[in-house]
């Protein structure tokens, strides 16, 4: 690969404070399948971020054995999941949570983000029981698919949402880090997710360790029994401490959110420069992807030095481009992104 | 943890080798969920110690994960497993199995060993089509549960009593490194695996890695659309690299044998010092697993300086304990043990 | 219930020639589980019916069962089902399909057919392997949950566009029997049903028996150890005679067809007497359901008397309403029917 | 078949009483899905029966369906099934229960019957949490499938034993008639087995009816949404009314009891007629089910005249054969048994 890849958040190992910390702790002696000192600290961590110390947390090794696991562990058979029909469990999860049994329901989005009004109709229009699945979970991945971030105010409303159904609440928060820190956010924190969601997760793969993702629950009553669906659904290593260590590490000194504000700062950057060149943006950069309209004879040139997803056509001889940042970006990179884009305009 | 842990396998973190490699490879940009430069050696690697250059592999992140994707990938909905009562699918994997929605037909076995015998009584037992599930795989764990390795002969008998039934032979190699590099085994290798299996996998986490197992797949037939599971399953991780990285490393420079003959001469040291002390062995030492009666006023006292697990009762005031070696077992740990035996004896 | 009932096609019983064949061989003695005489005969009426001697027929006790049978017993976890997201598997069963663990992708259709083109679209937006469920089925229901019926030429466009893609064609012939004598069939057969389709299932419920219904494999693969499934299902019953006796009487004497043909005789019969008062059909009458936009203060009068879905708002106080009719529905509630229309008027 | 058929209680329709409801109500319009006058009659019939006024009932097509749905409605994924190893749902119905994605934990048992010390033992055995399916439900058979019969102090005990695990209690009533007829049984009642049992199932199949059984549910727990099961799983009939007016037969005019004391009462005198002969039963009979163990030459005589099972080998060219009646067992086809067997003997 002599290009330089924005093609995704994943395309690197682990945050070199990880990559210690897994090098420190190496070759102590723990207790297995997650009973060890590094998990139990990571819990603490976790639970303190959020606001709520004691609050049941778990690490599993991937973001669908998070969703899979969430869904076989709060729903009964004929309970569904309402998602937006670009969420990642409707349409890039190899159909994971039916394999579980259940059904989702699909509403349509053009951002990724899901609205109270479509959760009214999903209940309005599969109410007729006991002939179709009943809708008992809203899926919202935060940041979604498409990179935008709900507010602390859109989280509330569909909160209340949810309410008025008897719905659970449930945050993918694969890339919840960048959310957060996004100035769309209105200011949302791990303690407002932890108080509006039934349960969530913390997406540790795209915010610096090597994999692994937490599970919180703030609602207790899902919380019971819930370690036994880790062992059955292959998440419980008997090495838990690999997700121990990472997490703690990932929840100390502060680098959860210094990994996810790198990764928004080099998309800013990008889309600064963007525009500055004279070219425009397909949509507001609202975290860590960036999404600009380009000429293809520039876009050709760019694929010389760089990788990046070409995402659907435009008028006149030009794509939308995707152009993903992390915490591992190299900043040089970015430069000479922009610099190229400038002599190109 | 003031004591010294022989309670299990993985109670450390990964190989110092395994480790360097991760520390190298951390921050090349690579492609993600399992096509990476370093996935695609190790598959490279192990296809070329099992003689079959080419022969599908893949890395997924435990061993329940291992078993539960090979059943559901595998197996129509009608068609059982058979599985000794103690195989760690049939007891200790919390219905995982079921949970792919097959049953699991339990037979007798008091070493961990399933014999041709017990197979063929399975399938008679379970013969009144359509009204009892249909026998279609076998599953052998090797080494077992229990620290008893198949001989190649008795491999064979099982290949053919699974042939002369049109039954599926999976291993669940989870400690398949120390079964290869018993004596017990006769000089099997993993070549003969492949030549006798239509399914297995190759455990990583108790011969080295962090985490992670690879799943050999000699059957072609079986391997088509595989990688759909793995994704379904949640076992397909974004940094796939994670698991490449470590599995070129312990195929590379013989490290996967090595640290196998490592566990298990730890074991043998063990046994030879508990015999030497004047006490009795419950079982032959096959493995990494050594089962020793002694008083249970022994026990007491090596508790002090030594965690190991307490088995069962004995006559006579005496109790079986179990004490499990790796690659990471100190040598010095070993030696402690057998000193304070000899002083107790 | 003072009102005659134009709500369904399946308020009475059975028809009373299969009553009196249940009458009839009610206390002979008979072999259990579907082995027994009437079955038998049943199985090579239907056969021969679809111009296939010897092909493979099971009976089930209800749709939904034969749906979700179709759905285990054919398709491996990872591939998915194209339907019109109107079609009873997708809206109307409460995830039978996803409860056993497979996906529905759901496709937008105006009048209840899916077409060739939606098929391709269902194809080419799910094709990032291994990340998307795999389109594998399309499932077709004819006549259509709002009664429009597919010509001969459409199911093979369908069975074109499976051909390209590698698709099975299943058909839900819920009400297959007015679907086949509809002249917006164009002529189509059982034998052509049978010529096109994979596996399709053939309506009693609703075309005369008391409950069951008759799935029919063409395709002889996807009859292997069928009969496992319908056991595991819970579709086997102990006197499958109940089901044998029924669809032996519904396929003697052209009993199937000439049900069929009342049905839709009495639905083109409301069809004319509504256009005759002047008021006008919301769609074609294709098979036995008819609906009409009729004033509320019509719709108002007539429900003194008659029972009858109404279906959706439209313009100037008036409504659709549905109107449905089987081989159980008077001749004398159509004329009655049709003559308070016209005093409606 | 010209041999009078002793092989099953499933070998003829209905009762007459019941095809005369049948008959009755055939052509009168009802509601469909369950909602007809019939079906609430049946449900009012069978609370009252059971001393429960009001107590959630629901009608299925079969035995299995109502095996798995029970499974299915009241299971989270990790709960097990602990089973008789002879139990219908662990040996005979092709893994239902494990489609469900539940485990069975089966138990050793001489004659059907579970102990409340097998249910200690399976929990014991169990209860390395997480690592282990949990044991929720305990599954018992009454009668039995060898035809024996829980006494109402053995199902104290049981109800006992369960308490003290926090296990729920449900009773396959397939041949629950001839159970609690049973002189065995002590007295037990309906009012019994709904104050003991959180759920149980009164089988119509084997005691009149020509298909289905009835869902009783003390627990109201485990009634929330039931029907949502019954739907998803292909259990609720368009014409709910075939089951209604079934059991509504059977529980009027003492049908149910009567029926069953007509099968023990031709079982008993099977088992008189044979210890007359000079002939010995292998167990006592308690139910409708006889087991005699006589002469091969015997056997093949009898063969002439009569079909059963020949259930398994005894010394001296000897054979244990089993007989099985019903309500509509003849009383001719009786005499002439025992009249052949003094013959023969």
């Amino acid at each position: 690969m002599t290009t330089y890849s924005f093609l995704d958040d994943y395309s690197e190992g682990c945050h070199p404070e990880i990559l210690d910390a897994l090098q420190v702790s190496n070759l102590v002696q723990q207790t297995s399948y997650g009973n060890d000192d590094y998990t139990a600290e990571a819990r603490r961590l976790i639970a303190e971020a959020c606001g709520r110390p004691g609050m049941p947390v778990f690490l599993v090794a991937s973001g669908t054995l998070a969703n899979l696991i969430i869904s076989a562990a709060t729903l009964r058979p004929h309970e569904a999941i309402v998602s937006a029909a670009s969420g990642h469990v409707a349409l890039r999860e190899t159909g994971a949570i039916e394999a579980t049994g259940h059904k989702i329901i699909s509403v349509p989005s053009d951002d990724g983000r899901i609205t109270p009004a479509a959760v009214d109709d999903a209940v309005a229009g599969n109410a007729q029981a006991p002939h179709m699945a009943k809708p008992r979970l809203v899926y919202v991945s935060n940041a979604t698919e498409f990179g935008t971030v709900y507010s602390r105010s859109e989280l509330r409303a569909l909160r209340e949402a949810c309410d008025r159904h008897d719905l659970l609440l449930m945050v993918d928060g694969a890339r919840l880090g960048v959310a957060l820190v996004s100035e769309r956010s209105g200011g949302a924190t791990l303690s407002d997710i932890a108080s509006l969601a039934d349960i969530f997760w913390i997406g540790g793969t795209k915010t610096g360790t090597l994999f692994g993702e937490a599970i919180v629950i703030p609602n207790a009553e899902l919380a019971v029994d819930f370690e036994f669906h880790l062992k059955q659904r292959g998440a419980l290593l008997a090495k838990g401490r690999a997700l121990g260590v990472q997490f703690e590490a990932l929840f100390s000194n502060d680098l959860f959110a210094q990994s996810a504000a790198v990764a928004n700062g080099h998309a800013a950057a990008l889309s600064d420069g963007i525009t500055a060149a004279g070219f425009e943006l397909a949509a507001d950069t609202e975290s860590n992807q960036v999404f600009a309209v380009l000429p293809n004879s520039v876009i050709e040139s760019l694929q010389k030095s760089f990788a990046f997803y070409v995402w659907e056509p435009r008028p006149n001889d030009a794509s939308v481009v995707r152009l993903v940042t992390s915490w591992a970006t190299e900043s040089t990179a970015v430069e000479r992104m922009i610099s190229t884009l400038a002599e190109l305009a």
